[in-house]
């Protein structure tokens, strides 16, 4: 079989970040660093063979090539989104302005005036790195977003606390009201989004959260300020909505994210209205004859997606070499039309489709599809301490590699020693005289001693 | 009367922070940008006038000047501590190494391989800036330290939070142990130090917490690695005490810290032994036959120093002009004798002296010699508004303004307004929808459907 992979280097998962046994199936990798790809069409027989004719392009000479698949690595982030008619005045502006897309190195904003527009993860990002050097910054947000830091309880990465099957199970049978509310408690727990200018519009979450563990103390201590949605810009300024007065501005940074497209497809194989994309599972098109062309990453769910795009990529080899057959084109077509409708009301409120699909929810699908799914229930009775550490722990994609195909031996190991590993890297020091046995003695008598003051009426 | 002021322009309080009635004195500030203090001695009838010869040095020309009485605010941080004997080795070390005070901008790591030895304030915010351009940053801490966030619970600045009276009444009253364990659960709450090898030695508070937001996130994305003691420093590269490894290392910060002295006074007037001053109240020397000399802001309490400075000058200024008498020589020097013993033993565990000082309690004790302390008792007949505020919510320097000398009009209404007053800077986004009353409804709604989710067994 031939399969050429289009890939963006941004998009590729981080070699050795886990195991990754190879998949079974010969590619020809051949477009994958020299050549850009033209386009893609169905083969003229394609209804009977599944295949696709590839025109790529190198050194100003153009190339045929005929696969019998395509999987299509393109990512979400390559064409940038600049709505400029959303914004009254952009054409007068005398200041400088660009996408984020566009941005390599904080340098350009030493000693300026920085307005950053949507506040996105790329936008915080800009916004903390332009802040070091910049005279004023500011984050335009009409929406605004929950902030989550990356240091999450006893310091372990965030995901390995919100992602775990216990919690997909209280996300995912609480009403969905109730689960965000939830998650919101926890995320203002750190401080209360309201005082920073930054809660979400309608006060619930109605888009990917953003993770930066620099911005709440940035504006605490007046590097960033957030101000509300651009109302106009002028000569050399800007107007906010709800605010009285002009900033002057000399950079505009326009963090407003990106469009899904496939310039090298016919627009009949991979229809995107309103930035989704109508694929079955997010991967493949159900309209075609033969499911020879799969799309991957093309997912935002909340947590990792290197371990998706994994997933995605076991799933589409065993559908591509017939292993795994896809459910009838209506039965999928239904899905992908209901999935559209992403204007899901509670009490009045709109969730983003995006989020709806939980992260650990998704991947337990595909694996269930090449039967790689973990058994918690099976596996409670054959090895419960295996099955705890599964249901209460992090979803790490070694989870995966207990049956089916790719099994992989230690991952039962891995599984089991995950935690310490994880703190492996940042616990470089441990002084002689600590003990947690010691440190636990302590707790108890300090709250002996608290109980006891509270009795006696200290406090 | 002629008083000059020596002063260090990074210990002047920021003007404009707070108001500041002028002090009741009239001032010689001839002294304060122009001239270098060479010496201050007691004048000949110093028994009778308290005065004192001060030599000033300007561009190569010395002056004598006398004086009625000297303020010595020349800081904590001038003469740095770089004790190059405690670290085996130094001299063959062929790198580049330089103390913390010699440090002025990041760009000298960009690319370098950086040791930060000592984890005090100085040394976790040197670190972290050098992260963001070297190839590589160690802190190396033999004491380890709590990590304290600016933003604290709610996003108000800590100090609002923990230094009110009933924090101070809680931790004066407990026992000592039980106080910091209360703390430390509190600091521990955000993460945990063991998982990041910060923990203090022994697990106890025994030293100045350090001020960081950024350095949990620094670790965990592996910017900054911590590092136990050195053992021993090569060519090259350094050997840290319980790790095999060598590592290579190009440049050495020692963020060692400071020690006190006064250069310009004889010994005798202000005894300094093991980087203590002995100063009644960390101000008067008590052996001193006229009370004409005060030393500024040698004080580290855990708190602001600006409102401690100027509750000094404001009782050096009466006690200078003869309004307040401080107590017999004797009683001075018992109480500084007590403090000196700064080993107190709990639980086999020694505390820091400069932080047994509660910074409320110390304000308080001042501000009761010059007659300004708050009475809150007599506050909760007249105006219990005003009592429970001062009782409940941060200690600001107004509450010193309510009566007394320098008494301010509009002391109530700043204390009464302050929390507002607080986020005024970071509130600058208010989305149209939110209402804070919808989200307590909410949040009301939430708790009430996470009962039934409950009692249901959902969860
Ligand atoms: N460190 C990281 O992990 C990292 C870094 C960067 C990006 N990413 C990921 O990359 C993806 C893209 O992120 P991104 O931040 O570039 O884009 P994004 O998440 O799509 O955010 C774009 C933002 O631009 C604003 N916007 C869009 N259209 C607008 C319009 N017509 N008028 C005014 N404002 C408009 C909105 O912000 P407001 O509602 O606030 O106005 C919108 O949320 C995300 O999935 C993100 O998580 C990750
Ligand atoms: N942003 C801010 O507010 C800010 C910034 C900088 C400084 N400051 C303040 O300025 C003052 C000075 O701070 P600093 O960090 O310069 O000094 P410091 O707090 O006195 O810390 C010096 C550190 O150097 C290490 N050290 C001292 N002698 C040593 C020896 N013989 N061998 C090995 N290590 C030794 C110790 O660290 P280990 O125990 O970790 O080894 C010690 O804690 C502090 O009050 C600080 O809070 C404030």
């Amino acid at each position: 079989m031939r399969i050429p992979f289009l890939v963006h280097a941004h998009e590729f998962p981080i070699p050795g970040s886990h195991p990754q046994p190879p998949l079974d199936i010969h590619c020809s990798w051949l477009l994958l660093s020299c050549s850009t790809v033209v386009s893609i069409r169905k083969h003229p027989d394609f209804a009977t063979t599944g295949q696709w004719n590839a025109v790529t392009e190198a050194g100003g000479k153009q190339t045929s090539h005929v696969f019998d698949a395509v999987m299509v690595c393109s990512g979400n982030f390559s064409e940038p989104s600049l709505p400029l008619q959303c914004f009254p005045g952009i054409e007068r502006f005398r200041g400088q302005y660009f996408h984020s897309r566009q941005y390599k190195h904080p340098d350009v904003f030493q000693g300026k005036r920085v307005l950053v527009v949507g506040m996105g993860n790329s936008g915080v990002d800009i916004a903390v790195e332009a802040s070091r050097v910049a005279a004023k910054v500011m984050i335009s947000t009409t929406r605004g977003a929950w902030l989550l830091s990356r240091v999450f309880e006893h310091g372990y990465p965030w995901d390995m606390i919100l992602n775990t099957r216990l919690m997909s199970l209280i996300k995912t049978n609480l009403p969905g009201p109730l689960s965000w509310w939830l998650l919101n408690y926890k995320v203002n727990r750190w401080f209360n989004h309201a005082n920073y200018g930054l809660q979400p519009e309608n006060s619930w979450l109605v888009r990917e959260p953003v993770l930066n563990d620099d911005l709440p103390s940035y504006i605490l201590t007046g590097r960033i300020t957030i101000k509300p949605g651009v109302k106009e810009f002028k000569d050399n300024s800007v107007v906010f909505h709800n605010c009285p007065e002009e900033e002057p501005i000399d950079i505009v940074v326009f963090c407003t994210g990106y469009t899904v497209s496939f310039p090298f497809l016919e627009e009949s194989v991979v229809r995107v209205e309103n930035k989704h994309a109508s694929l079955y599972k997010y991967v493949f098109p159900p309209q075609l004859q033969k499911p020879t062309l799969a799309v991957l990453g093309l997912i935002k769910p909340l947590g990792a997606i290197m371990p998706v795009a994994e997933m995605q990529a076991r799933w589409v080899s065993r559908v591509f070499k017939g292993l795994c057959q896809l459910p009838p084109q209506a039965v999928m077509e239904k899905e992908v039309n209901e999935k559209k409708k992403n204007q899901i009301q509670w009490f009045g409120l709109t969730f983003d489709e995006v989020l709806k699909t939980e992260w650990l929810v998704y991947l337990d699908t595909l694996a269930s599809f090449i039967g790689a799914k973990p058994s918690v229930l099976g596996l409670l009775c054959t090895d419960p301490r295996l099955a705890l550490t599964i249901f209460f722990g992090p979803c790490s994609p070694y989870q995966y590699r207990l049956e089916g195909p790719g099994r992989w031996q230690g991952a039962r190991q891995a599984i089991l020693t995950q935690w310490d590993r994880v703190l492996k890297p940042t616990r470089t020091r441990v002084p002689a005289g600590s003990s947690s046995s010691f440190l636990s003695l302590l707790t108890v008598v300090g709250l002996l001693l608290l109980l006891a003051a509270v009795i006696f009426g200290f406090l």
